[in-house]
């Protein structure tokens, strides 16, 4: 079978990094025997937008709707678009429309990544986080009353649906069985957020019953975060909402040394729709045009995407060419200490791969 | 003039730290000539709860709603005792009933505390945690519909009023003004929380332009985290929501090395009810009755009710009391490689103060 792959570098340094992914991609594939076809697509960018005063064409649906997955760079540019445009114009509309409700994301220290944190090693932390992709805090509903006047108030709510918390759950409780340690740690603020955060504690009740076999337990976000500085290695899959997890996945990283390696994939596990898999870091603009972008990020990012198309070899080929990548400091980019620049990182990774 | 002060040591742990804070409040109080009155509850505790069936009595606000300050240690014991029973009957109660709108806690470095992060020092990480403690998401409209379907859900919403976001960022510039870096940062989450966030990032834009000595920026909360682990040096001031706050007030003193020696203010700025002082650790039911407990966190909190009222010097001398504590190893908790017990430690920071 050939896989079809919709490619959307986006904006910023996602155009920089795009070319590595591929490469690598490419490398992996061709080791592996592996048939993919790219089809690239200019949309979801400021140039698109430019050109067209939209996000993306009237069709997209049909235009990258019935690929195997798509792979993407980044988007947005808040100097030029607001985010409710660019963001909710397209990555999010991909989450919502295309039911990604699965927001899936490693945290792992890699060898040659300085952690932040004192005396720890690549092998302590190694965890992923679920988190709930389509309601929950990022809800539309909502809106301010008495404007500009004393009494303003604005209102947003936060929306848990029975289905939309059991699924996420169900496949978290999955990857946590599947996992040696078995273990799942979920994210709440029942004390705090005294009706959303009690009925996610009780589904989670609910469907830890049903997997006997993993060992669960739950924290307040608040202490949760400080326990991910202090005892990251209790973690193996912390399981979250929209807001929970989305702030966990970018601390989590940041544990690890650095956001601009981490990879995520955003997943419609029935596979009703195209999944997309994306690095965590944004178009950063402040560094765009220089080349000296880090890829890591989009080439792991890749390496899900196949995993999650079935090919877990050439998937598990491409994250060990990373480490070995990045053992090396000449082949790391500037941010990690090191020398190459976008394209010779990328390079690097294709060549490791075997 | 001399200060009436409410004690309430409420449950577990928060009834061995206490007898630390008053002998640490008393000798500071005494080297610097200031007259202290403390008037002892024992409500706001299980016990009490036990006894009564309420976590405290009718007429609270009678009893303690005329002090200066009210000086608290710890409640909640979910084993015993649903939170929303205890927390919202008494802490989230004093927060909203005496309208305490500013939590304020410092999260800073000290010496012979090791941190977590790797290389730092004290003075490198010295900000302050200003965190909305009256609305946000902490509020109590919402529901569920159609229970125990598959349609079942539940919704909560976040609600911001003009006078309680004004008024949390008036406090947070005035307080970045006083400083000497003049740095506010805002917690924001506007491109994913698409309606009460962007009313948050525009009441801080207005609110800048009273306060031009002030340079502020804002990032969205889930990189925010990360940058505390990564760059704990940028920061200054923090403002941030209730759960925004809530969660940056622990992960912050996380940083420099522990929440048990975290102090905190729930503060009423104009003084028309009294503010609550109270250590960020909680009850701790798992090492409650062993006398091992720090007594840092509700020391720490004594001194900033004594600035709170006024009394900067005698505040003062209780955190050099403090500092000059913790830099002795032996003098230290079991939580911080010592062996002092919870009265050692006390009477070691009691003997420190001049
Ligand atoms: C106990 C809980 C409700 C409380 C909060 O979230 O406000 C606590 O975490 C705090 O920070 O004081
Ligand atoms: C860009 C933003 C809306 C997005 C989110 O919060 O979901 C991003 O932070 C992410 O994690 O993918």
């Amino acid at each position: 079978k050939q896989y079809r792959i919709a490619v959307i570098p986006g904006d910023g340094i996602g155009k920089e990094v795009m070319p590595e992914g591929l490469r690598v991609l490419e490398a992996a594939a061709k080791k592996h025997g592996v048939a993919v076809h790219f089809d690239h697509f200019d949309f979801s960018s400021w140039d698109y937008y430019e050109k067209h005063g939209q996000m993306m064409p009237d069709d997209w649906k049909e235009k990258i709707g019935k690929h195997d997955a798509i792979f993407f760079g980044a988007v947005g540019w808040p100097a030029k678009i607001p985010d409710h445009v660019s963001l909710w114009g397209s990555l999010i509309k991909f989450r919502r429309e295309f039911d990604q409700y699965v927001n899936l994301r490693p945290v792992r220290l890699m060898p040659g990544v300085p952690s932040p944190l004192a005396n720890r090693k690549p092998g302590d932390i190694d965890f992923w986080v679920v988190r709930e992709n389509t309601e929950g805090e990022y809800s539309s509903v909502g809106g301010r009353m008495f404007p500009d006047t004393d009494r303003e108030f604005v209102t947003q709510q936060t929306v848990m649906t029975r289905t939309g918390v059991d699924r996420i759950l169900k496949f978290a409780f999955e990857l946590a069985q599947s996992r040696p340690k078995k273990h799942l740690t979920s994210a709440t603020k029942s004390n705090g957020i005294s009706i959303t955060m009690p009925y996610w504690d009780e589904r989670v009740e609910a469907m830890a019953k049903k997997f006997p076999g993993v060992k669960w337990d739950k924290y307040h976000i608040d202490i949760l975060t400080a326990n991910f500085v202090l005892h990251p290695d209790w973690f193996d899959v912390v399981v979250g909402s929209n807001l929970f997890g989305d702030i966990l996945s970018d601390l989590g990283p940041a544990c690890t040394g650095t956001i601009g390696i981490a990879p995520s994939g955003n997943i419609n596990p029935e596979g009703d729709f195209p999944s997309v898999f994306e690095p965590v870091h944004g178009s950063a603009p402040d560094i765009a045009g220089q080349g000296i972008a880090n890829p890591i990020g989009m080439i792991w990012s890749g390496a899900m995407m196949l995993e999650h198309l079935g090919e877990k070899e050439a998937g598990k080929s491409i994250v060990e060419a990373i480490e070995r990548t990045l053992a090396e400091r000449t082949l790391r980019t500037k941010d990690l200490g090191g020398n190459a620049d976008t394209t010779a990182c990328g390079k690097a990774v294709a060549d490791m791969v075997d």
